[in-house]
């Protein structure tokens, strides 16, 4: 079984990484870009006796407490049987 | 228009961010993990004027040469009207 977790900064944040980027791109002549904001992702395989179940819970936590910055990030978790 | 970049080092290359991650989690209990392996994640809001097709080509183009180093890493656009 395989999970993927997307880490962001909430919107609220300031992303300078981002802001970099879009500033690059736009030097580079693409200038329909709005915003750039740079997140994480992780993916994460689990051996395959784990349930669904078993396994949605230990990634969601995982996510959580391991993966997030709880103060200036959001996470999704995505699980793939 | 908002695109998502999915940036991920190839199979073959070794990841010790990734290798960092599995041994904490292990350390904290979660025994089923057998692999974790980092990327990066982007999420490029585009000028609602641009037509799908230039987005796609657009973003396509940005992926390719600046978000990724294509002797490691691998990359994956999704584009969502």
């Amino acid at each position: 079984m395989k999970a993927k977790v997307y880490v962001t900064l909430k919107p609220s944040v300031l992303d300078p990484q981002g802001k970099a980027i879009h500033h690059s791109v736009e030097l580079l002549g693409f200038k329909q870009i709005a915003d750039v904001r740079q997140g994480k992702y992780f993916e994460i395989a689990l051996d395959d006796s784990v349930s669904e179940a078993e396994a949605a819970s230990s990634i969601e936590k995982i996510a959580r407490e391991v993966l997030t910055n709880p103060i200036i990030e959001d996470y999704r978790v995505e699980i793939q049987t």
